[in-house]
């Protein structure tokens, strides 16, 4: 997807909402372990519930790659269950040696299609640039992160540049805002404004609204461009917030609320 | 498998040579591509032909992971047929929030019986620490990693620390050498130094000989302590160093001279 197109995705529906499918078959509702793929049966019917309200999904792989292969093929389904419309990410957070990013970018972009992938930068250029090659895909490079160990490492600073600006710097060496994207953590909204600055055009992916504290408006005064340039993800507090047979209906109306906070925005 | 148990190994056998199963199926023998798991069968008759000459295997989990659920299929048959007192490393890379760390720590502790994995640590604690709860488990945490991208960030330095230095210092807050080992690349042998002196009794991983050019020599003088506290990596240069049907014996021809060279330290 162009970053024009998820654009205008976002502005048709007054929505910069990303569900974050978090799926964990310790905490979907105990009924669905009856069908026979529940994984997937929980994102039906959680993409069909939340659809009118979001304007992108972000399977977070580790919970799928625990089940092993049983767990890859959920994530196939759902990824061929969503929509075309809809900005797909990969939570992944990979990056190797090339040889090896490659065969990542692969394995995302070509072996289950996603529109982009989250990138962690600390092997620097030849572990990034890999993912860059692929036409309308996109390179979600971790800058800050929105958890608590974010303080361990990205806030070291040289010659009066922390860690996470340069790694926003850097990145435009390899790409552009038509390729890359940048996780800045709602729970640090100053820094996200810092961050706009550095990269006035491209989009930011937002973690940290819901379970993790994070403030939606804040998040707006600091980090909203003109095409919006926000992907705010939700996981937890959408897709868990019943854990009973109105799962899905509970999980509509967390993602309403959500956009109709976000609505005030356009 | 225990730090006591590993060294043992080391010592019986005078080698501590870690073999890279970057086992890719457009670059295996073409006879092989008739089996029923091609990447199995390759990994099978590579390890029968190399387990006398080394102490470790290292499948790159991007390797499999770009083949889908199949690919995680042939992992798992490999993992089975890997026998028990070799230490084996899920190379993946792997970092992030708490609740997500969890997962990828289930699943390569216990889905696949992993002895340790690869950890990126740039999102800090609470990325690394739920791979500790492990018992007789490692987290393989990078600190200087031997690609020519290493330059970008680990280099950064704040009040004369580097970031890669920062990680190893701040791992001995979260764990210890029962627990932790570090990546440090075999293309910066000085550096490879310098962090033994911050982790005089920790094991290292250390990739780049080969392909990467990197020096066993030079490695082995800077970086070897007393129970050796060197897992040397070697993966191309082993597994293809034929792609012909002799490919497992020439395997076993590059693993024995690995073996020879690592003998004289002994």
């Amino acid at each position: 997807m162009t970053k024009a197109e998820l654009v205008k995705e976002i502005f048709a529906k007054q929505s910069f909402l990303c569900v974050g499918l978090d799926t964990d078959i310790h905490k979907i509702p105990k009924f669905l372990l009856d069908f026979e793929d529940p994984i997937f049966e929980f994102n039906k019917r959680i993409i069909d519930a939340t659809a009118p309200y979001c304007v992108a999904y972000k399977p977070n792989i580790a919970f799928y790659e625990s089940l092993g292969s049983k767990g890859w093929d959920s994530l196939e389904k759902t990824m061929d269950y969503i929509p075309t419309n809809f900005f797909t990410i990969a939570d992944a957070k990979r990056g190797d040696i090339g040889n090896t990013s490659e065969m990542y970018a692969r394995t995302f972009f070509q072996t289950y299609n996603f529109d982009s992938i989250t990138i962690n930068p600390y092997m620097g250029v030849d572990s990034v640039t890999p993912f860059l090659s692929f036409p309308d895909k996109w390179a979600i490079i971790l800058a800050l992160t929105s958890n608590k160990g974010s303080q361990d490492f990205q806030h070291i600073s040289e010659n009066g540049e922390k860690l996470y600006e340069a790694v926003v710097r850097k990145s435009f060496d390899w790409g552009n805002e038509e390729n890359i994207m940048f996780v800045t953590g709602a729970t640090h909204p100053k820094e996200l404004g810092a961050i706009r600055k550095l990269a006035p055009k491209s989009f930011f992916l937002v973690p940290g609204i819901g379970a993790q504290g994070g403030d939606l408006d804040a998040v707006v005064q600091h980090g909203k461009n003109d095409e919006i340039g926000l992907l705010l993800n939700s996981a937890r507090s959408v897709i868990y917030a019943s854990s009973n047979e109105d799962f899905a209906e509970a999980a509509a109306a967390e993602a309403r609320k959500l956009h109709e906070q976000m609505a005030r925005y356009f």
